[in-house]
């Protein structure tokens, strides 16, 4: 029996999970049900908007008590997050940075701000993020130690870093990639933009690295309107990442003084007073995005060719954005695919044009990346929004 | 007759203009006394608080239609837009941009991440900004003209562009400023972060290089609680600086590809909500603030040793932040009276610690800096709330 793929019944399922009764359902769209207008019109009306104000120390708090992470730094979004991340783990012109093919943009624009250079390694079928033990095997052929670090024999230049980005809130392989990290003389910085919410081994996404970068935007399980925040147990490291990001002015009452070449990256208290009325709800939105995710692989069971994509084994994830997967076999359907869903009014998306094929990355660093040719071929991302579930 | 100083005549110079009642008068708060509750709510109630929505397309159209500049992107902050605009002014590593040693350090921090290198000049009297002619005099004796541009003989450098800052609101001499860039072949950025609703010769400040910066911080005329504005009479750049500072994504209803190493800089809506509310209050702020002037002017008459700064006479100037200037005979009071008022309640701070001695910039080029030194002894800030006008 030879499987077809047919267009319309993927359609049927995503009416039937999201009971389109409009013309349009959104890949994600945000949630304001709880006190999002209570703390915004307090900004308003105290005039506490901008850099300083409660709400982003009160922000900071929740975010550092709802990951377990000691230090919660809020910045204006998740690519200075991640610019900083880099900065503070020691990444300095000319290093590279090791980092999926099969991640959004910033991950290695943030790379291009530090000087560095992007090196590209491939993902793992079982998490959509990298493969450990690939990059293992890789690093085996390509590196050596020096006193400083570890070295591509290649190209000459230090691996100072590798930055894994938790695709879409499934956890990358953290036990592995960590032993890497140590045995390599690498860092180790967590690009959790997607994965609040997302547990490795019972403990929280972005509590694993040296430093690590969230997202709050429009499009995420919770967001600030724009936003992201750093995340490390890093006492020193903490101190530093808010000093950094709030242009490294020394304290004093009135005199202007710096230590550092800044950045002024701090998130204004009006976006921090959103985002803790979302932190407020953040529970119950994981809650339903894991049963939407239940909801839409029940309905694609029936469905010949494609496949919800679940959670690896040791994770549970957030199903920020969730995957329909096609079998390779229908992967050239996908174009054809994404027009008919979004013209009938569900918007759907493929997943990013891996790195290495954007004009400004395809010179850099990479390994055989199969599995994110394969999987770049497969991916769709399907309605999303936590009021999806029911 | 020989002036003196008495700290007590200034602190009741302040308590007369401002009438405090309270234990505390800010330097600068913002008022929200329009439309803000109203935008910021349909923000939150529409769900559209993220990059995409109407009122940053509104925001920036009101923003070029008060400058009168044709282009205005809006941006996460001032710093951010300043950066944008050096690199579409075509600042590389290692080239030299000249800018005031008297500026926040965001104008250097802004060079820096371009991989750029701050060179300092002095500013004057008359306008607390950049001196035109004593620019023309160093440029005659340190520069030479190569077919690429103005070089450093010094340093070897190219001097790609000048960044002048209006100081407090009052605009630089532009009719001088430009006529040396057109000479000496530099580019004009103007950094007019300070300066919206201010005019030069009738014409907005921002309106005169080829790409200038304007600041929404929560302490500026008008504020988005963080924000900031590129702007540009250039299609072209306009066109380009929406593009870079949204990470240079293509055009696709659903695919992702980036044709630059952009910048995820755009303003969020919910900002630009408040934005739109505050931008419809200007005119009203900037005549307050005005009036404020002519107050503190008038009560400082009767106070030895100190005036208030008044506006160049080829201006028309915001008077963001009112300007005290103490006599050079007085200078070494400053502390003791920046301690004094802070303490009776008058929020005060001195200016900015000139750039050039700042750690990181030390080693800089400058030329002659003695009216920046002056300066920065001389000048405090008092209470400049448009509020406190009657």
């Amino acid at each position: 029996m030879t499987t077809t793929f047919r267009i319309q019944a993927i359609l049927e399922a995503l009416q039937k999970v999201t009971s389109k009764q409009e013309h349009f359902v959104p890949l994600h769209e945000p949630s304001f049900q709880g006190n999002e207008w209570l703390y915004v019109k307090e900004c308003i009306d105290t005039g506490w908007v901008s850099s300083v104000g409660k709400y982003v120390n009160k922000f900071e708090e929740m975010l550092a008590d709802y990951t377990g992470v000691k230090h919660a730094i809020a910045v204006v979004n998740g690519t200075a997050a991640v610019h900083v991340c880099l900065k503070l783990a020691g990444v300095e012109p000319n290093d590279e940075v090791l980092v999926p093919a099969l991640t959004f943009i910033a991950s290695a624009n943030a790379i291009s701000y530090c000087g560095a250079i992007p090196h590209f390694v491939d993902s793992s079928y079982e998490t959509l993020g990298l493969d450990p033990v690939k990059l293992d095997h890789y690093l085996m052929e390509i590196s050596v130690q020096r006193k400083d670090g570890c070295y591509n024999k290649i190209t000459g230049r230090r691996i100072k870093a590798v930055l894994p980005m938790h695709t879409f809130g499934h956890p990358v392989d953290m036990d592995a990639l960590l032993e890497i990290c140590d045995r390599y003389k690498i860092e180790l910085v967590e690009d959790a933009a997607e994965s609040l919410g997302s547990y490795y081994k019972g403990r929280h996404t972005g509590n694993w690295g040296k430093l690590s970068a969230v997202s709050f935007n429009g499009n995420k399980v919770v967001t600030t309107g724009g936003g992201g925040a750093i995340l490390t147990n890093n006492d020193e490291l903490g101190k530093m990442a808010k000093h950094i990001t709030t242009t490294a002015k020394k304290p004093h009452p009135w005199a202007f003084d710096h230590d550092h070449i800044g950045f002024n990256y701090r998130m204004p208290n009006l976006n921090a007073a959103l985002g803790c009325a979302q932190l407020e709800m953040l529970s119950k939105f994981i809650e339903q995005k894991r049963t939407l995710a239940n909801m839409y692989a029940n309905a694609f069971l029936q469905v010949d060719g494609v496949k919800l994509f679940m959670e690896p084994s040791f994770a549970k994830s957030n199903y920020w954005l969730q995957v329909l997967m096609l079998e390779e076999q229908f992967a050239s359907e996908k174009e054809k695919l994404l027009k008919a869903a979004n013209e009938a009014g569900f918007m759907t998306r493929p997943v990013w044009k891996p790195l290495h094929e954007i004009s400004m990355y395809q010179n850099c660093p990479k390994m055989n990346l199969d599995v994110v040719g394969s999987l770049a071929r497969r991916i769709i991302n399907i309605p999303s929004s936590p009021g999806l579930a029911r």
